[in-house]
C-alpha cells in the first residue's frame, strides 16, 4: 500500500447507519478519505423524530438534524447532499454519482464502499396515489411537505393508509393539527409487531381519541380535483383533505442488487457479522441490510434507528481498520400511541408459530406503581415461551406509563438465552411511585412458571 | 402422620414475608394449620408506602394494608396482631406469646416455624432520643404517630438524622407539611449505596429543595422541655419541633438467637436457598434474614420489600410440602427524592473495592429522550467493572425521569453474569418520547468498552 495515496471510502446514504459508519471509520484510521452521497438534502439525522416535529412538539423539523454536512467536513468528511449514486461497479471499484441539482452524471472511485442506502416507504399502487395532499414519511423533506400542507390548507379531515408504528405516530401528530382522523388498515389488527388482543388496547386508544380506526379495509384508490378528496378501502369512501401512506418500508436494494451484491431470506443485503457483504471491500449497515434475529438464529430484517446506529459503528470500525463484531437483535420496539404506549421484543405468538416454536404465552395486568399510590395505571404484559423448556421467546407490553424501560428487561433476558423462571427471579427495583412490590413483568413470569 | 392431627405452622411477623408465605404454604396444603403472630397492630401492608402516607399522597395511612387479618382468617389463617412471640424452644416445638393487650402470657406449639420477624429501626443512644416529638419509622402505627404529630403540632422546622432512603423520603413526606428541614448524616455522603459523586446529585436535589443538609454531622443529642427543641449534631444546635430518627435498621434477631438459630456474616439469620435456617423446621425470610448476593457469591442482608415478599414466598411454598428455591439477589434498589429518582444494583465502586475487586469505573451522562424532543433531562450513569475480565459489578442512575427501569436493565445484566461489553450489544426499545437512540446505558457501556 502507498503512501502517497490514502485509501478513498465512498458511502451511500447520510443516515444514521451511513454517517456513524463515516465517523468512527474517520476516528480510526484519520488518513481515509470519505465521501457520503446522499440524494436527500439532509443528512445525520433523527427520523424518528420527524413525527414530533410535524406535530410541532419539536419547534423546527430541522432540529432533528444530529451533524450538518459543514460539520462533517471539519471532520474530514465529504458529504454531497442531493446526490443520488445511479451505478455501482464493484470491479472497478466506480460509481456512477448524479447531482440532482445540477443534473450531471460524474463517475468516483472506492476502495472500500459502505452501502447504506437506507429504505423507501412503500407506495401502494392505487388510483390517484401520487395526488397533491398524498404524504409518505421517510425524510426531512417529507415532513416540510406534510408541515407545509397542515399550514396552507388546514384540512380537517385525514386518512391514514396503514396501522404501523409511522401510521400511529402520525395520526397524533395530525390530530394535534385538528385533523379528524380514520386509519384504514388490510390486515384485521393495527401494529403487526403485537399479537391481536394487545393490539387491541392500542386501537381503544386511538378510538378513545376520536379516531376512526378500520381494520381489514385495504386501500383502493384515491381521488380528487387538483389535489386528493376522498379515499376508497374496503369499498367505503372516506372524505380526506390529507392522505399518509404508511403501508410499510422496504429495503432500497434495488443499486447493491443490480451490482451483484448479495440479498438474504428477508429481500434485505445479506451481511455477516463484521457488516461485510459478499463482495470484498463492500459493506452494508442500515436499514437496507438485515440482521441476526438472536431468538430464531436467522436473518431478519428490522429497519429501526437503533439497530441502523449500532451496524454502522461496527462497519465503521471494520472500515477503519478495527475487528467489531455486531452480535444481532432481539427485535426490540416500543411506540407512543397518545396517552399510551406499546412495546415489543422477541416474537409475538402469531409470528413464534410461524416459525414453528411449540409456543405458550401467559397475560397479567398488574399496576404501574404500588396499589395504594395515586395515578397507578394498568400494564398490559404477556410473555411468549416454548412449551418444555420454559424458554422465553418474546414480550409485549401496553399502558399508559413504564412501559419503554419494562420491554427492556425482557429484552436483555431474550439476549441472555432464559426461560421465564429465570425472568421470574430477577431483582428489580422497587418504590411505591415507580412499580409495586412485584413488577408486572414478575407477576407475568411468575404466572407462565406454574 | 396421623390424618386426624393436622400440621401447624407459626408465622412469627405478620410482613410482607410472613404473610406471603402463609398465603402460600395454606395453598400448597390447605391441610394446614397456620397461624400468625405479629406485635403491631397491623399485618400485610406495603411499608414502604408508608412515607408517601405521612406525606398525604396516599389518603390514609391504612390504605397501604394489602390484607386484613379477617381477609386472611376466610383463608383459613389465623392472624394474631399486638402479640409478640418472646421465647422459642425449638426441641419442644413451643412459643412463648405474649397478647400486648390484655398483658397475657401463654404457650403455642409448632411443626414448623417461620421466623419473619423483620427488622426494627436504630436507635441511637443519644441523650434525648426518647423524647415526644422524636420517631422511628417501621410501622402502620409509626406512621400514624407522625401524622398525628404533623396535624395537631403543626412542626415548622425538623431535623432528619440519617440520610439513608428512608431520611430522604421522610424528607418529601414532612416538607409537603412545610415543614423547614435538616438532614444530619454521620457519614461523609448521603445514600450509601451510591458512590460519592453520585450521592451529591442527590444532596444537590434537596438543596434546591430548600432542605439543609449536613455531612459528616452525627447526632450528639436532643433536647427540649416535655417535647423536642434542639437537636445537636456535629457540635451544631438545630432547632427542631419535629425529629426522625432514620439511621439505619437492623434485623430483629434476639429471639432466633436466643434460640439457638444460627446467625450469618451480616448479622442476620442465615439461611440456605430454601429459606431453612440451621433448626430444623425453621424457616426464616424476610428482613431477618440474610440472601446470597449473586455479584459476590456471598451471604448479604440488604432488608427490602421486594426480597421479603420473595423469599415469604419461596419459605411458604416449601412450608407446604413444595419444592421452592430463591437464587439470591443482586442487591437493586431505586429511591424517589422529590423530583429526582437514585437507583443502585450490585456493587458500588467502594463496596466493590472493599470486596477485593480490581475496580474499573465509566460515567456518562446522556438524555432520558431523543435531544430534540422538549423535556428531556440528563440521565447519570456509572456503571462498575472488574479490570481484566470487564465483568459487569455495579450501576447507579440518577435523574429525574427513566430512572427506576433503567436499573433494571443493568440489574438483569448481573444476574446474567455479563461483561460490560455485552451489556453495550443490547437491543433496547427506542421511540423520541422515551430514549435517545443511544440509552444512557448504552453509552456508558460504549465507553468502558473502550
Amino acid at each position: 500500500m502507498s503512501s502517497k495515496t490514502n485509501e478513498r471510502v465512498v458511502v451511500i446514504g447520510g443516515g444514521a447507519a451511513g454517517m456513524s459508519a463515516a465517523a468512527k471509520a474517520k476516528r480510526g484510521n484519520p488518513s481515509l478519505e470519505i465521501v457520503s452521497y446522499e440524494r436527500s438534502g439532509y443528512v445525520s439525522y433523527g427520523a424518528c423524530g420527524l413525527p414530533y416535529a410535524i406535530k410541532g412538539e419539536i419547534a423546527r423539523v430541522e432540529d432533528v438534524v444530529v451533524r450538518t454536512p459543514a460539520q462533517f467536513a471539519k471532520q474530514g468528511i465529504a458529504v454531497f447532499v442531493r446526490h443520488e449514486v445511479l451505478a455501482i461497479d464493484p470491479s472497478a471499484g466506480a460509481l456512477t454519482v448524479r447531482n440532482l441539482d445540477s443534473g450531471e452524471t460524474f463517475v468516483d472511485h472506492f476502495d472500500k464502499l459502505l452501502i447504506a442506502a437506507g429504505g423507501s416507504a412503500s407506495r401502494i399502487p392505487v388510483p390517484g396515489a401520487d395526488m397533491p395532499g398524498v404524504f409518505t414519511l421517510r425524510n426531512v423533506e417529507d415532513a416540510l411537505a406534510i408541515k407545509a400542507w397542515l399550514g396552507d390548507m388546514r384540512p380537517t379531515r385525514g386518512v391514514i393508509v396503514g396501522g404501523g408504528y409511522i401510521g400511529l405516530e402520525l395520526a397524533e401528530a395530525l390530530a394535534a393539527h385538528g385533523v379528524s382522523l380514520t386509519v384504514v388498515e388490510r390486515l384485521p389488527q393495527l401494529q403487526p409487531s403485537l399479537d391481536v388482543e394487545m393490539a387491541a388496547h392500542v386501537q381503544a386508544e386511538l378510538e378513545r381519541q376520536g379516531v376512526d380506526v378500520r381494520l381489514e379495509h385495504g386501500v383502493e384508490g384515491l381521488s380528487g380535483d387538483e389535489r386528493v378528496r376522498e379515499v376508497t378501502a374496503g369499498g367505503v369512501r372516506f372524505p380526506a383533505e390529507i392522505v399518509i401512506m404508511a403501508a410499510g418500508v422496504r429495503p432500497s436494494v434495488g443499486l447493491a442488487c443490480a451490482a451483484g451484491v448479495a440479498l438474504g431470506p428477508t429481500g434485505a443485503i445479506a451481511v455477516d457479522d463484521h457488516q461485510r457483504t459478499n463482495l470484498p471491500g463492500i459493506w452494508s449497515a442500515g436499514d437496507v441490510a438485515e440482521s441476526l434475529n438472536l431468538v430464531t438464529g436467522k436473518p431478519t430484517w428490522v429497519p429501526l434507528g437503533t439497530t441502523a446506529n449500532k451496524q454502522g459503528k461496527v462497519a465503521g470500525e471494520n472500515i477503519g481498520g478495527g475487528d467489531a463484531r455486531f452480535g444481532g437483535i432481539v427485535g426490540t420496539s416500543v411506540v407512543k400511541i397518545f396517552d399510551i404506549a406499546a412495546a415489543s421484543t422477541g416474537l409475538s405468538e402469531a409470528r413464534a408459530q410461524a416459525e414453528g416454536f411449540a409456543v405458550k404465552t401467559v397475560s397479567a395486568t398488574a399496576g404501574s406503581r404500588a396499589h395504594y399510590m395515586p395515578g397507578h395505571q394498568p400494564i398490559h404484559v404477556k410473555l411468549v415461551y416454548e412449551v418444555g423448556t420454559g424458554r422465553l421467546l418474546g414480550g409485549q407490553l401496553v399502558g399508559r406509563e413504564g412501559i419503554s424501560k419494562r420491554v427492556d428487561i425482557i429484552a436483555t433476558a431474550l439476549h441472555a438465552g432464559w426461560t421465564v423462571e429465570q425472568l421470574s427471579e430477577l431483582d428489580l427495583a422497587y418504590a411505591p411511585p415507580f412499580s409495586p412490590v412485584w413488577d408486572p413483568i414478575l407477576v407475568a413470569a411468575n404466572l407462565a412458571k406454574k
